[in-house]
């Protein structure tokens, strides 16, 4: 192992010797999740120097290869032109991701040097919401106007061939003189009609399209409904502005989650990477905990103020961590529950009722069969039923309580409009915590002659 | 909101009056999640009777809109004459998953009543893991010999418009006498060379393709690396098997990340969906719960080993929840980002050093400042210097240990072959409580008579 070269060791190599034909062929040999490994591993200056070896295309593939976060913060170090030239090579949605995670002054700068035809395109795109129709759209279309004939149509696809060939042709707009979207074609409508057949005559008018304000939750719906490649989108006037690719919304859709699942574990303020900078790592992640220490002093103030059941019943300080743990999993899996159905609309924020329904029976069989379970632990170690009683009641009722709040708080956080992946862990902790503590201790004092010494 | 009618209230009406046309008309004005949403809300009387109602094209789009697993429980509870007539109008890879997630009985059954050709298609499909490229292929794509003529391809697509309608036709794919692929055409390829020409004279040879047995990863990089809609599949004699839609592998990676999350907050065995019967989901959660108990029990020992400690200086039953909750936390974000670097392919499972190296820091840094604030709390609380070093060298020293652990563990659990979403979460609080606990009674201890009577 250890005399093996590193693939990011032999780049760094090729950098220093400043060979670009070598380090070109060597990034070609990389798969997009290696790319992005081995550039992710490289010193700051050997990244820079490699983009002002690479020509802007090389350069935008790996990009390309890169996660958004990461290539927005290595754009935004180079000169703007570089940076220009190579966001002008790049797909028109991933260009604006990428502009879209800089600032704002960094990505101005960018945009005044590109093209201005590619600038405009871009400032519109960067208007809308990432997740909207009109953030996920991509230009590259074929339109054409309605008075076109087929021969037309030919003409201009053998003329931009090379243009075209990355475009996803699966179909072709239709748009009248004000650009409205006014019908669809498919390719082959256009084999065998005479070519002097004008589009408006074979076309299917009035096309699916969706407008542009459209969110994410629509374009999901709209393409579990409909099996295609894609949707015009346009704008309030009807005006035709792009198209929307379902691989393109099942990527915003993943990215969603997984921002979910970081926030749920605490990693909020965008993904972080281990190559990010220590102190930026160290921040983002001590803002969480430290909102985390205010949650748990508040939690543990329960158990000062029954400092003397404790001290008197000393064995139960054995017990509390494991009636406000036990709980908290339960807690948790009725939170994962309810975001899921949430995100499949299979529930909707407003039905409270019918989730605490469905929680209260989960909540009184789990709770009753831990809370024997642990109780039966508890005496079986003292020899005491007491205990028992005591520590499985009240893993019983903690548990009840927090299948309910768990199953309510993702419902509850959404209506007020606040991220249920954010808060509900933490304040389900909180509270399960509390409740925890304070059954046991209420519990073990309502008996305490039972316990005295234990 | 009491008077409005629920629009399952509605459906289930209608159900009862046996009214196919009002129901197929409401079921039509849903969207898809909210047929989903609807369907679950019947009672399975209502479900069943719903799906003898409807025409078998009309129960796959209803099939279509819900759940795999939910699909699967319905499709089983039907008669297989019944079930073999709706799946087979749904598309070949959907008709697959849903057959999938059935027990082999059920869908052996449903196997035996389809047409024989769908049948034998399906038991191939199969037979495939639902997530390499042969489980998520799709049979509906377009190929031709190679000897054939644009002319032959031209009246083919004319004489079976009907059926390709739904056809994602961006490519054609060109095969030799033994259904070995051997070259690709794009429509427009077709529009311009003579209509005898042979598609071997035109067609791109070798095209980008990729074997049967390729896993999701792989496909990942595959579409990472070339923006097309579809790769085509061979099989190991490099036979041309189907076509993998970009829009599919996204979906699947979707599906991944859900599998994942839920596990992570201890809902294993599938995915729970409100509406299953409550012992089923009761004791899916309990498995779980059940599990841990045990390492609970495990971690809440190293409290009774220091019973005396915790008698004398009973303040510290305070503080030690909140050590091991907080230390948990900073342990789980590492998790998140591991897990999050392991699925982007930016650390490899062998990478141990170079992760602890990373984490090292921040657990140093951030353990130091929550231990900081943590023992000034202790303090400012008791007036006790000694309580707040014990505390605050606690929360810091189990910091640095859960960070440790948290960022390696993915790592270890991926190379062990252990499904690290299943089994981080439980192993690293353990080890976390036991390690708190530890740490402030065994520091507590040690200075113990600067701590006794509080």
């Amino acid at each position: 192992m250890s005399d093996t070269i590193q693939p990011w060791e032999r780049l760094s190599e090729l950098i220093t010797k400043k060979n670009n034909t070598l380090i070109t062929t060597f990034i070609n040999t990389l798969s997009p999740s290696e790319t992005a490994r081995v550039i992710s591993r490289l010193s700051e200056d050997d990244q820079r120097l490699l983009f002002s070896l690479l020509s802007p295309e090389d350069a935008a593939d790996v990009i390309e290869d890169i996660p958004e976060e990461q290539a927005a913060d290595l754009v935004e170090e180079m000169p703007s032109e570089q940076a220009a030239a190579i966001l002008e090579e790049l797909p028109s949605d991933h260009m604006v991701d990428v502009l879209g995670e800089m600032d704002e002054d960094a990505s101005r700068a960018i945009l005044a040097k590109m093209d201005r035809k590619d600038a405009k395109e871009a400032r519109m795109f960067l208007e809308y919401a990432a997740d909207c129709a009109g953030g996920l759209m991509i230009s590259e279309f074929l339109s054409y106007k309605t008075d076109a004939t087929i021969q037309d149509v030919l003409y201009d696809l053998q003329a931009n061939r090379d243009e075209y060939i990355d475009y996803h042709v699966q179909y072709f707009y239709v748009v009248d003189h004000e650009e409205k979207l006014t019908g669809v074609l498919r390719m082959h409508d256009l084999l065998f009609p005479a070519r002097k057949t004008k589009l408006s005559q074979i076309m299917i008018s009035s096309p699916l399209n969706l407008p542009h304000k459209s969110s994410l939750k629509e374009l999901e719906d709209f393409f579990d409904e409909h099996h295609l490649f894609g949707v015009p989108v346009v704008d309030d006037e009807k005006r035709m502005v792009g198209v929307v690719l379902s691989s393109d919304v099942e990527e915003a859709l993943n990215k969603k989650k997984t921002k979910t699942f970081l926030r749920l574990s605490g990693v909020i303020g965008g993904e972080e990477f281990r190559t990010m900078p220590l102190l930026s790592r160290s921040g983002r992640r001590l803002s969480w905990l430290s909102m985390n220490i205010v949650l748990n002093i508040i939690a543990a103030s329960v158990i000062a103020l029954y400092q003397d059941t404790l001290a008197a019943v000393i064995t139960l300080a054995v017990f509390l961590p494991m009636v406000s743990d036990m709980s908290g999993c339960s807690g948790n899996q009725a939170v994962a529950v309810s975001m899921r159905e949430l995100s499949l609309g299979l529930v909707r924020p407003g039905e409270l009722l019918w989730v605490l329904a469905k929680e209260a029976r989960i909540g009184i069989i789990n709770g009753l069969v831990l809370g024997v379970l642990l109780g039966c632990v508890a005496f079986l170690w003292k020899g005491n039923p007491w205990l028992g009683i005591v520590v499985g009641g009240a893993l019983a009722a903690n548990t009840m309580v927090s299948v309910l709040l768990g199953g309510m708080l993702p419902l509850v956080l959404k209506r007020l409009k606040l991220d249920p992946a954010l808060v509900s862990s933490p304040l389900l902790t909180t509270v399960t915590d509390m409740c925890g503590f304070f059954f046991v201790l209420s519990f073990a004092t309502a008996v305490m002659p039972k316990l005295a010494g234990m």
